[in-house]
């Protein structure tokens, strides 16, 4: 059994984790940290656990996470970096789920989070986390930097086109809509359900985080400027991200349908639906799944790539578990055989 | 294995059966029906199966059962009535989630469902399915009566208390409120999101028809008329059911925990919360777990339960899978250990 | 033009005074306060107000409030008992929607709301503001106690009851539920859509601050001990309350329609459906109305009330508006002609 | 006092029709017509408007509209077009919230709405109803034909830039969400909340009806074929539209926020938001108010401007009262002062 650890047990990627590691048959969950509640029972914060977890929360210290063979980081952002150096140390694996490891330029790191990087040194080390584009460098790597959720929707819309060269990438449109437990659970006024619920809009037009976690990584594949606009919406309901994704076609011949079905055929966690498909973020709740449909509109020029996961799973802790899969070589989906909860 | 057949599977309570038993390590699903959608893929009808179903819908014909062990009736009441004689003839077993088989007086089914019965004979004979009260009739069972979703939150928290004769049975009150996922899978304005969201109000105050099959199995226990008002509503969400049950406590000097904590204590599926929670639909969605808290507010005279269930899981199709694993001396929480999907 | 002052404007209640008297043809909103706002534009951080009101929030100083004929107190609760004896000095009508002034008996306040009231001696003098049982009283007043939401949806449907004499109150139960912006607008957790949306549960069940107030108006008409289990709900929307009300029958022959039509046909904001109704939240969203359905079930011995609200008008700040409209001698729905929102 | 017919009560447009013209100061609703509910009285169907109504339905025929000044049709298409010549030759001016009128070229309509068109020469006559770019012909009109919800969100949001010629019209996006209100009020699946609720998904990306309405008028205006991809999608709300719109700018040097300050200085309906904002549809909720903002993302070379109304106000029954009082020479905010329902 894997002796697993996870770090900031008490926001929705940590409790997710908690759900999906429960049943993971290779998996013993040994650790759960969280400041705020150390002592407390998992389960007398978290009922849904009742039965499945036993431990009580402990302070998030090195010590304490040292017997370990791999630990989750389910913190906010510029926490994972304070413990990542002791921890590899000491010869355990890491998947951060923070944004601490996801971009390889410390100067734009240090633009967009703020503050100062406290090991750009590991920025280099760290292993994007998308399976379907990175399987083998996860396999050898000692940290894993687990990508946001919209870059875990908007790449695999976007990858096979831009792979196979049939799109203009001067003008790339991802417009994303997420439910609100994107947000995290802490307490905010605009998270509030008064606030979001039973109203849309977007949000950080101007600029939001994880467009040069995107711009990044489509740019390694294109080896060029990829010029992306990229507009987050909130959607009133808690889990799903449904990514709408537009790009001009200068490939007229290519068969889209095709080209998505082959690209992803070996990949189990990304479904192609069949043409003409308008996948829905409540048909891979609960799931690591993410269900793509291609389209162009009127037989124009322009490609429409629709991408739905569930912001929790495929886009945060079900991802994470699929990286530790591979790290440790198991089935790639042990513990995350689930079926979409419908309705 | 097991092979299943199930009659009715494009209603929420069909999905649900499929989404349940697609992973049922003992069980093979052979043949769903649906006269509407016959010749379709069932995953072209529900993406959320992609991969775990490959099987088409036929006609709901006798001849197309016969092969199976067992068949579920996740159908319209009156349906189930009309081939139930036939199949227990070939020796299916037979689990009916609709409330043909749950009512023993047939005059009373009648009077609340309209029309004549079709097979009153196998009225006797039909085994009321809720296993926390009835484990060793179903064990023996050729026909099971899945019990409804509001009577299962009821029966779980009045149960203890009229058992132990510490309650005034003669001023019940449940006050239940449902998602509309209860209210099925057919085009209706009622259950319109436009109607049903952002919005609370009650229905069929004036009589219910789970208010007899409550009142029934009720009845049973106390072994004298138990008089029930029973006020079901309609919530702005789509699954769960939250029960508020008072009654009159007349033992003014029982320990209401240690009471329930005692009956349920080998119960799977039946979690009783420490002194002072108020469960949460939420922490049960996608399982088949009740969850239950007593309250004794201001120390006064009135004992309130507070009750939640998924309607769709122990509500329906979980009760229904639990059923069965009993009836075929499996483990009972074979393809039922889910953990909620909260948040 | 009346001239008024709101203390406390950027809460929900204090956002929907804000709404209701931009639209009154007989006031004026001279004056909006906010310490955290202070200086902002009302309207930048309500964009629905744009062109309604062109204010900037100011501090909440006696100095700035002296010049209005009326003030309202949006606060929280222990603010306006702060402020009120220096405005009434000054000549100030006060109408406060917090819960200082609703009890009479300062010692259950201070054992329901915790610390020391600042001036009892103002609890004698504030009157009770339902309209629909303290008109005359509201007419002379100088203060008036604005009721909680819960309270007024409770009342309103017990009041015909216990006045008649023909329920036993000694087991009244109000099972209510209401929506999530009665939790106000502050970063919560509780209130995150993700915690309160597609979930439902109830809360306070041992003991809710509404309880001393319902029971000391109920005992007022019964004059002597109502015995009251209120049992308050959050409800995955953002506005609305419903009352399901329970009381045992004590007058079978009484004709309980005519009972609430004769006891409300004066009144403008109470509305008593046709028997057999099922009043919804959505059909009084935005107004200050209350619409009520009187059943016997079975036609047994427990008659049924169903009340609802819109907890921010008819349960807040439309009452408000109202009481403003009683005190200064205003035709009632002056600025309170609405009709539901629905959908 | 105008007398309005209303032929269609008793969809969300009929009904939110009736909702505004109740408190219109210069109207007096005499006929509301629905086949299947001919006899009933109007608030016995929409509880929220009782006190407002007190008419019963009547048959849809001719000889009960031509009392009346102006009819608008809140129904179905291809209903408006049967009885559009006959009441004009009585001299009834008609607003048709339907799809029959608004596309010019007979063939088109034949292409997207089916069957063939009842009355093609009154497609030149009939005056699309947006005021904001065609006030004049809609003062002079006798057929208005009002526009569809998603085309007035997107029309409004893309007029300002096409016209000042900054935008290149060859590759236009129009992401647009819409609350499930728009889908109506007759029973369907899709549009049950189990269905729509906690899930969004897109629809009609091959080619949806409001596509060629809005090619239309933005061809008219830019005098050459307009590109434009059009997607809409489903929001789990009742009310709202967001139209997220993006158009590559060819003037660099343009001043977007004062382009279309001025654009839209003058109208009542249209309001600019300030630099930066993120416009809410919970801000414009029962309102016939569109709010803007206009972004250019990273300083690039897109402009996305964001576009919220509520889809049966502004969207249809709003606009519709609009047109109605440009027809009438009435105050154009005659009945339309409203603010929006926040939160």
């Amino acid at each position: 059994m894997i002796k697993v650890g996870i770090v900031g047990g008490t926001g929705y990627t940590g409790v997710e984790l908690l759900r999906l590691l429960a049943l993971h048959p290779d998996v013993d969950v040994s650790v759960v940290t969280s400041r705020a509640e150390k002592g407390l029972r998992v389960d007398s914060v978290y009922p849904s656990l009742r039965g499945f977890n036993d431990l009580c929360f402990v302070e998030p210290a090195i010590e304490n996470l040292t017997q370990c063979n791999v630990v989750f980081f389910a913190t906010p952002n510029a926490t994972a970096m304070l413990m990542a150096e002791g921890l590899l140390a000491e010869g355990v694996k890491l998947i951060d789920l923070s944004a601490d490891f996801r971009l390889k330029d410390v100067a734009i790191w240090e633009q967009w989070y703020g503050g100062k990087h406290a090991c750009p040194d590991l920025l280099k080390e760290a292993v994007y986390g998308l399976p379907e584009t990175n399987r083998s460098a996860i396999k050898k790597a000692g940290l894993v930097a687990n990508p946001g959720c919209y870059p875990t929707a908007v790449q695999l819309g976007f990858m096979p086109l831009i792979e196979a060269g049939v799109v203009d990438t001067n003008m790339l449109i991802a417009d994303a809509k997420s439910g609100v437990s994107g947000a995290g659970r802490s307490a905010s006024v605009s998270a509030l359900m008064s606030e979001a619920g039973e109203s849309f809009k977007a949000y950080g037009v101007a600029g939001h985080r994880h467009l040069p976690e995107i711009t990044q990584q489509l740019n390694q594949v294109k080896g060029q400027h990829v010029n992306l606009t990229f507009t987050p919406h909130l959607v009133p309901m808690v889990r799903g991200i449904h990514a709408t994704l537009y790009a001009p076609l200068i490939d007229q011949g290519v068969e889209l349908q095709s080209l998505f079905e082959t690209y992803y055929e070996n990949e189990l966690f990304v479904d192609v639906l069949p043409e003409g498909a308008h996948p829905d973020t409540g048909d891979v709740r609960g799931t690591n799944r993410c269900q793509l449909a291609i389209h162009r509109p009127q037989g124009g020029n322009v490609v429409t790539v629709l991408s739905v996961i569930d912001n929790l799973v495929k886009g945060a802790s079900g991802q994470a578990v699929h990286n530790m899969n591979i790290m440790f070589g198991l089935d790639e989906d042990s513990g995350l055989r689930q079926i979409g909860l419908y309705p």
